[in-house]
């Protein structure tokens, strides 16, 4: 497999680092893979724009930060200024289309989808907006399966949870299966 | 400030990432401080050991991944057995000393306590075993305040949880302070 190179985007209590951990721990222990998970917190963390890096891979990785992610998500306005000129080129650009606008071309493949909204009319719940999130990501990089994640999950949430999130974590899959291209 | 390198170690579900989110989180967002936090996953987290590591400091952190650590907590046999050869020399080395039976002498500052025990005691409830471990650190380094992780569980955690942290924090502090040397 390629290397890949993931930043996910957002504000505090949007459960982008959960995200992050949820696919390392998948792509691990139930793929057989090998992946590296950081938060880096300084000035534009106290700002309100929380990052949350993976890098997932079936080969050491030496350096685990991020510096040019192949999958970018952006959740927030303030996250998707700051972050969306780090990503790679030819890479993959995932935004909320409610909460960003986007203002420029960059060489990526941009999908904007109504995560937030989705969720909120399927579900109720927005919390489990970073699952839908993961249910994007995973469908458009076929990095890991479904299933792995809903494994982690069950490590991790309480049983009452679990359906909302299998809910949440399908709508993503969902979202990602139409504007596939 | 000197920077501190800690790794937090154990097995699934003992939450030694959540402590170290919430720690990292801390430092940075009421410390004023600087922060990064990851894990790697290889095959050794597939064995059952989990490790996550913290560099804070007050200037910028280049090399997100801990080498040697000077803080070194291990909460299973397993973890210690893994890991206690990376402190580094004249660090502090906490165990629990329910789970791990320490066996070698290490040029360290050996502290085994009661985390588990405490907790048991006094809350009846494991999950806040984390907590209670953070509680100990934050005593033993200095680091970083009882309110600034108090101020990041009440953004992270339901308010009808947060007395049992809160206490099970006061409990880590109270343990630390009785083995100060």
């Amino acid at each position: 497999m390629e290397r890949c190179r993931l930043v996910f985007s957002g504000s505090g209590g949007q459960g982008v680092i959960t995200a992050a951990v949820v696919l390392a721990e998948a792509a691990v222990l139930y793929e057989n893979l090998i992946a590296v998970q950081s938060q880096a917190y300084g000035p534009a963390a106290r700002g309100g724009a929380t990052r949350s890096d993976v890098i997932i891979s079936d080969s050491d990785i030496n350096y685990p930060k991020v510096i040019q992610p192949n999958v970018l998500v952006c959740l927030t306005q303030e996250a998707y200024n700051n972050f969306y000129p780090i990503i790679r080129p030819g890479g993959l650009l995932i935004t909320d289309n409610r909460y960003v606008k986007i203002q420029r071309k960059v060489d990526a493949q941009q999908k904007e989808l109504p995560m937030h909204h989705t969720v909120m009319e399927k579900i109720g719940k927005s919390i489990v907006f970073n699952i839908c999130m993961l249910g994007v990501v995973i469908s458009l990089t076929a990095l890991v399966k479904s299933e792995s994640i809903m494994k982690v999950l069950e490590n991790r949430i309480p049983s009452s949870s679990l359906e909302m999130n299998r809910k949440a974590l399908n709508l993503g899959v969902k979202l990602a299966e139409d504007v596939k291209s």
